[in-house]
């Protein structure tokens, strides 16, 4: 038997910048066209956030000599399918998009991971810019390559990592967020405090009307301390191997009960509920303190965001959604607890039962 | 404007090895265990070759202490799509795969192409393992990790660049290939002797018999050769910018015939058209030798290859077609032609009209 080596080893520069300010269109477009990464863009965005912003980023990168154009799709999540993806493959395609060609992704979640999935996958790979116009596609989703979508059999159930040339964050996007997706956001950054960083935790604390109020000064503080963390985690395990694991707090739960509750509640309301299950469950099984489990609990309230399951949600749908998230291997289900504030560890043998108490606790 | 640099430059290690023996599949096995890629195996193949080889391949896996199943699709071009992709990730999620599976992808180049792709996206991407069945996909698709289905708008429309953990080639399987299948595998093998080494093509030359009554010594000694030089070009050009092109090779004609064709004419002999109307256009173009040019052809017919374009294909289709290639940057077509055996080079510039000439001229 012949044996030949090949060898791919060798240094891979995905490395990127995350840019954040107020009103940085004009500075972004700038930084495309000295990046030159591709000969022609495509923005890809939802017809309300397209609506309200297109025309400003279109502009601005025809104000830097960019070829540009934009593709739309339906607002909502349920636009994040692998048909809508194909749609959109089947409109790059008719506009003559090519190898030389990128996308930008110009919305909230759902844009991010539909246009880098399809950045991913047309013609073996276009050159990727997130432009996240929501808190927490800001200090979240555009963040670390992640992309997936859903097909009738499952959520995420297709997608890849996929690394952006850039991430522009523009706070000047979040004047126009509706009230309770701005909120939904905070629910990640609070999260990032709780599992890494106890002094953005203590910020959150003492800004809290400030925040709610989208003082610029303070968005700009939390969302760079946001960004800070997750890039932190991203650069040790960009593939989700390991460390990457503990950005779940919050989201073994809170997946469930977003899915169950048909998405009537947010991603962001879930995972505050999700991490106000986290840290009643830490503290019945001894890892944290009543007064810990309590700060916590009092720091999600501040913020505006529920720490209680809705009352006509299945518990035991909540739970059998549990078993289905993609997260397990080998039929392990991880769940992410809490030591102290920044002290997060994955277990896997939280009791099922303990599970379901816990959930039903907060429904009363 | 904050600036934060995501920091993933670092060392990738995608490097495989690529196994050729005969009647390998227990070594196989053996290796899989050892290299602990995944807890479980899913082996993809299509009705045709599961029938054939399906069950000594569950066995070996079996033998050597592997979990793994069966997933098949029809045989042929037509499963080549997007949506075989979705059934088969539908029919993954049901049989509880999940990020600690691993997929082998057991057939020609369509399943190598759908399970590569399959693979790349699955839950963000599983291990993957590559036994090609037929003499075009041992020298040729299965190293490289490209990937790519169809869709209705366009061949190879989705795609990704996804390394296998190894390649095992067996040359066993090509006992059962259809003669015309095996003849057009040739091609492929013929071209690696034109557009990099001489001595294989010398070979060819002297072995034409001997190979093409499938003799186990020769086949080893070429197939080796062509994998290593493909895996050679491939460590370069990963991700296929600038010198794999010159694997295109007979493509850009040879693509256009075959789909023209509407598939009447196999990949290998529309490769061996194409490589025809390459060195033609080369020839006329005064950058090869009338001789070279002589030897080059008598060489593909020797193979049994074709070289003439079937009279009932529209060589105009033929030439729109071309300009469809995906291969194309900015609208143009990269041309690769021959100065002489083993230096070819990209042309961007060929004439339309020489070319269609050139295929008129090989269809009387």
């Amino acid at each position: 038997m012949n044996r030949i080596r090949v060898n791919l080893d060798r240094r891979l520069s995905a490395s990127y910048d995350i840019h954040i300010g107020n009103g940085i269109l004009d500075r972004m477009a700038l930084i495309l066209a000295k990046g030159n990464w591709a000969a022609r863009w495509f923005v890809v965005s939802d017809d309300a956030v397209a609506g309200l912003h297109g025309g400003r980023v279109l502009a601005a990168l025809a104000g830097a000599g960019l070829r540009a154009g934009m593709l739309t799709v339906p607002p909502g999540e349920g636009a994040k399918t692998v048909s809508t993806c194909l749609g959109l493959a089947e409109d790059l395609l008719e506009r003559d998009a090519d190898r030389a060609s990128g996308l930008i992704a110009l919305g909230g979640g759902v844009i991010g991971d539909v246009t880098g999935f399809l950045a991913s996958i047309y013609m073996r790979g276009l050159p990727l810019v997130q432009i996240p116009t929501t808190l927490l596609a800001q200090v979240d989703s555009s963040i670390g390559g992640k992309t997936g979508v859903d097909t009738g059999a499952g959520k995420n159930l297709l997608g890849t990592f996929h690394q952006p040339k850039a991430v522009f964050i523009d706070l000047a996007f979040l004047e126009t967020l509706p009230q309770r997706e701005f909120t939904s956001g905070l629910a990640e950054i609070v999260k990032y405090g709780i599992i890494e960083d106890p002094d953005l935790l203590a910020a959150l604390e003492d800004n809290a009307g400030a925040l709610q109020g989208r003082n610029p000064a303070v968005l700009e503080r939390v969302v760079s301390s946001s960004c800070r963390i997750k890039k932190g985690i991203v650069e040790i395990d960009e593939t989700e191997k390991g460390l990457r694991r503990i950005l779940n707090f919050g989201h073994t739960v809170g997946h469930a009960v977003e899915t169950e509750s048909g998405y009537a509640v947010s991603h962001g309301e879930a995972v505050a509920m999700g991490m106000a299950a986290a840290v009643v469950i830490s503290e019945r099984l001894r890892y944290l303190s009543a007064e810990d489990r309590d700060r916590i609990e009092s720091a999600i309230e501040r913020m505006g965001l529920p720490r209680r399951v809705p009352r006509d949600l299945d518990a035991g749908g909540i739970l059998a959604r549990m078993g289905k998230d993609k997260k397990k291997e080998d039929g392990r289900i991880h769940f992410v607890l809490l030591k102290k504030p920044g002290m997060p560890f994955v277990n896997g043998g939280v009791p099922l039962e303990l599970v379901r108490e816990t959930i039903e606790a907060m429904q009363t």
